[in-house]
């Protein structure tokens, strides 16, 4: 719990532990769970459920629920590989797959998976390496140090060594992960029932999504062994019940400065939300002109919708005065400590000033960055897949800690995959995005700037986008990897006119790179890292540190919430889908739904809402009890719980996931999954005693 | 100028007079403008410009240009009429219009030219009428007697009166116009040249668009006379020149509260341009699907790309924190004048207050108020005009102060003519608007609102939208008339489905906006009066009122700016836009101008920038010299001058014009309009003696 909230009596209303905290397992709060839960986690209880944990490296998360390496998540996190597995002629995201034996398992192109199996506190290390230093010399050295210490402990393709940040850089831990790079498809619903409701429903509740895909690991051409999996329940979960989260939050921001926030709120939320808008505008009438257009780009534009509504929620709640009043509280009660001590005062001097500094220069900056680095204006896959070749050429022979961080060592096994991966390029597609991001950049720039007038001449963004996509030949694999395996030899000699074009583009964009880097992102993380310190000398570690898309542990309960005097139940049934069907898209149950009304009782769960204080990366996280068996699977939070990426609201942020019963009642009767029940109730049975 | 300012310094490094200042016509500051430009305006001089210049009633500035009712304007405020006016055979947005004779010029179905002919306070009975009443009372009484001023005032349909609000409510002047309603359309030259550089280009400098229409008023089925028109100068204005800008200022916020300042850059702007931007997104790829289609959404989209644009460049300036330092230094500067002296204090007792509860509010209700009430989910002409026949059944045969503002005695004129012009209506546009906003509707207010579920029923937002504008008659002007004329007993006994959406949804849309002017826009409204009056008793009416669409004039010079060290010359020439003609749209020149190459000197000045202090409305403006003389045509602001809703910055915004010489130019030796030129010249000629 975090001290300067106590400090100034906010919680006073809320019970001894609230359900609030992106715990790490390495600090997880025992006492105070036992204390509000009458449950109390051994060690033994802990490893079982961090190590049954895995890490979708795309974004999310998933659990093993098998000892042959069966893996659970949501359909939404491996929407990609569906897509890389389907062609005009076999629509796998629309009708959903079965693999009825291992054989028929089929393997995502870019999905990587990867289970913890260690955390060691490197904070010493990286502190000695950037002592003294500030701006881009500290950035560099940080970098550096993180490059080398992960490069030290990665010792095979097995391995994958992540240094991670933890308390805004007031501490940094090296994560050591087993990787598994050969991941297959098993099972997924169709999309339809997957995004049951759509956008419309999406971050809704009542809700009534089935967001549920298997995978398995495999490793040697056979499934790969997983004994540390985490066995299902005999019984789903009910109202009140005790449950716990195990996954990745993506990112929060809950103990940053006032200026931070206020610069999402004023700057990046609002150029955000404006341009996905767009997108999100271009992309559906470009579905709506032909079916395979449409093929092609709803989980694009499912996607763009997602991440639209999320920052549009963000945004909502920094609008709300009532948080920035919270948060000039609790940033004057840190400066008002601070001041008292002369140590920390020394310490942080400037710290709040500098901050403020450097987000003006971003303000200034970000027109630029976004569009000559971030991928705003050169956007579609193929410009991308030019950009690694040109980049990787360049970085590849440098020393590792030389590197952009993306082309380090430990990086170059999924750059690889991404590089090499077979899945087919939706070239219209690409072409309008192009075109599109083309447009953003003249728009944005001017017509006037020098850059926008190298890269379009007299061309329209159109006309470029057209000759460039329609061009190249970097859509075949093999095309690919002679650029890849020939280096910067090459990549120099290849008349590609995307290769060409990334290679013009190229040094702009690293040089407002640097500036960024340098200019604003030294300074915040410095000073950010300053902040971190005296924050944690002031309240101690007692608190979560916020959350980096590392491995996290949060205790909650099933609940519904008041929405202005209307309750909402916890949980959702079958028969509530059947009612919501209305025929038409996305209200449209698929024939499997249809032709299987009556098998499951109506009063089955299907979704239940719980006060798990989760975020964006937790998608396809277990939900588990306190015998740490799998009851359900997060797959979204409520609309409310948009806002915690800044702060947790107990009485109305929920969780949202798919119910544990309902999960497997649908799998049986619905999608004739029975061989995938029956390893899911084997490995739950061979599981003697559940770990306590 | 702004004592306030002036108090805190801030101006100090200003000339004696800046150019800032939208001032009315009864309050110029002839002393000032004498002392800093050496020009003094007489009395004779104010009213011939004053006489000269014409309000469009659309939104939109003009003036008249010869003593037969010769009208100028820009050509994106006439965009409309030439839609309306053209069809799939004939396109004259692309092409262009030239009448020949006056039998030739045709008629505008919705254009209505003003000319203000009389000015009085009527502050102390708005006041009488509103003593000591609070909230909705407080409104309604407000908006009882504008209406009763109004009605009294309207004498016959060639009169319109508008009570107009200054200085935020600190007075309230009623306006008697001269009303033209038969505006014909002269010349249009193509869209690509009107818009040449098109969204890129809009809002940029330098500039090269010929945005110029002429149109002519008739009365009795001839021309008008208007014996006070501005006639042409015989040599275009220079650098430095002296300059003024005679026109409509829409409207800005220079004078409110920082919690309006807040819930603007908050709530408002990034709503809008959200909503816009996904718009855009969706009007560009359905332009792109056929060129029918481009050619009924190219003015719609430009439209929509303009207002984003503006829009964004005022949420831009509002995220600058030195602006808001600036407002809260002012604003903290009269409430501490207010707060020293006790019969201010207790005028203005809880106002802040009030002001900042009403914007709390207003950021909860804008949802719904947007969706239901104010259009941004009931889209498209069709559902427009639907829900005017609804309302106008239900309040015409009110009381005149009873009625909704829009259907008051004043408004009937407009009221009818919008319904019943005969121009075409583009069903498939109409149809993708409707559906896009009913999407809107249902992921704004949620799938499970009540209002949503009784709208869209099973119904897919495409598949009602499908129904709604498929099934309704309203395309027809007779089908139109028949309800108008027929009333509440002809609206009721209708079957049109498009009515009976309109009527169904009617009840909902009254109710949030009936709470939106109760607790939102009346304690605004009230509180901003008593503020305003409170900062008229500290400040005094030295300073000019926020703009309101009220006529205002104001004095600059031509000039250019420094950009970021790059200096921005105040001129562009022929010779520069052929220099930017790519060949490819936007940046193609049409064929009558590629043809002229060479007729005209390409030195001759083609736009210009001027420091004058304009805002959106001010487009059409006459330019003119100090002689009264017109030396330009205002169509736009650069992009530093979006800012200047919130305040207005001498060293960066400029105003942007066509220049004299250049319109001149292009009219005789592009479009070969000699017989316009001559009219201007004679014009010209017969105006004997400039007024002085």
């Amino acid at each position: 719990m975090d001290r300067a909230l106590l400090a100034l009596g906010l919680l006073m209303a809320l019970p001894a532990v609230a359900d609030e905290g992106m715990w790490t397992y390495d600090a997880f709060p025992v006492e105070a769970v036992s204390k509000a839960h009458g449950f109390t986690p051994t060690q033994a209880w802990l490893d079982k459920v961090r190590l049954g944990s895995v890490r979708l490296a795309g974004g999310c998360s998933a659990s093993f629920v098998s000892p042959e390496g069966l893996v659970m998540t949501n359909h939404h996190c491996i929407r990609g590989c569906i897509e890389d597995l389907s062609s005009p002629k076999e629509d796998l995201l629309a009708k959903g797959f079965l693999a009825r034996t291992p054989a028929q398992e089929r393997r995502c192109p870019k999905v990587e998976a990867n289970q913890l199996v260690k955390m060691t506190d490197v904070t010493a290390r990286m502190n000695t390496a950037t002592k003294g230093l500030t701006g881009a010399a500290f950035n560099t050295a940080l970098k550096r140090e993180m490059s080398a210490v992960e490069s030290e402990c990665t010792t095979s393709t097995d391995v994958r060594c992540d240094v991670v940040t933890l308390f805004n850089g007031g501490k940094y831990h090296l994560y050591e992960y087993r990787r598994f790079q050969d991941v297959r498809l098993v099972f997924a619903p169709e999309f339809s029932m997957a995004a049951f409701g759509g956008d419309p429903d999406n971050f809704n509740f009542p809700r009534f999504g089935y967001d549920v895909a298997f995978m398995r690991v495999w490793k040697d051409d056979a499934p790969a062994k997983s004994p540390d999996y985490l066995p299902w329940a005999k019984q789903g979960a009910k109202e009140g019940d005790l449950v716990f989260v195990s996954g990745h939050p993506g990112g929060t921001d809950r103990k940053v400065t006032v200026a931070e926030l206020e610069s999402h709120r004023d700057v990046y939320l609002p150029y955000m939300t404006m341009m996905l808008s767009e997108t999100r505008g271009m992309l559906r009438s470009f579905a709506a002109s032909s079916p395979e257009r449409y093929r092609v780009t709803r989980a694009r534009l499912r996607a763009v919708e997602n991440g639209l509504k999320a920052l549009r929620g963000r945004h909502q709640a920094l609008a709300d005065p009532a948080l920035f009043t919270r948060k000039r509280q609790e940033e004057a009660e840190l400066r008002q400590r601070v001041d008292a001590n002369a140590d920390l005062r020394a310490a942080t001097a400037g710290a709040w000033d500098e901050t403020a500094k450097a987000l003006d220069e971003y303000r200034r900056l970000m027109p630029e960055y976004r569009m000559k680095e971030a991928g705003d204006a050169f956007s579609g896959e193929l410009y991308a897949l030019a950009r690694h070749l040109v980049r990787a050429a360049e970085e590849l022979p440098k020393p590792n800690a030389a590197r952009l961080r993306e082309y380090t060592d430990a990086q170059v096994p999924s750059l690889r995959q991404q590089l090499l991966r077979p899945a087919p390029i939706a070239k219209e597609l690409d072409e309008a995005l192009l075109a599109f991001g083309l447009g953003r950049l003249r728009e944005t720039l001017g017509a006037d700037d020098p850059f926008v007038r190298e890269v379009l001449g007299t061309e329209s963004p159109e006309g470029l986008a057209r000759a460039l996509v329609r061009g190249t030949k970097l859509g075949d694999v093999k095309a690919r990897q002679v650029l890849l395996e020939g280096g910067k030899a090459a990549v120099e000699a290849s008349k590609d006119p995307m290769v060409l074009f990334a290679r013009k583009v190229d040094a702009q964009a690293r040089a407002v790179r640097n500036r960024y880097e340098d200019t604003v992102e030294a300074v915040l993380k410095r000073n950010g890292e300053r902040l971190a310190k005296a924050r944690l000398a002031v309240y101690g570690t007692s608190g979560y540190p916020d959350a980096t898309f590392t491995l996290r542990l949060n205790a909650g309960q099933v609940k519904g919430w008041d929405e202005n005097g209307r309750p909402v139940a916890a949980l959702t049934t079958f028969g509530g889908a059947y009612a919501r069907h209305t025929g038409k898209d996305p209200f449209k149950l698929p024939d499997s739904w249809l032709k299987a009304r009556g098998k499951v009782p109506d009063a089955t769960p299907l979704d239940v809402a719980t006060t798990n204080d989760i975020i964006g990366g937790n998608s396809g996280s277990p939900l588990v009890d306190r015998d740490g068996r799998v009851v359900g699977l997060i797959f979204d939070g409520n609309l409310h719980s948009l806002g915690s990426r800044y702060a947790y609201v107990p009485e109305t942020h929920r969780a949202v996931a798919v119910h544990g019963d309902g999960l497997i009642a649908a799998l049986e009767h619905v999608y004739g999954a029975g061989h995938v029940v029956r390893e899911l109730r084997a490995a739950s049975e061979a599981a003697a005693s559940p770990a306590k």
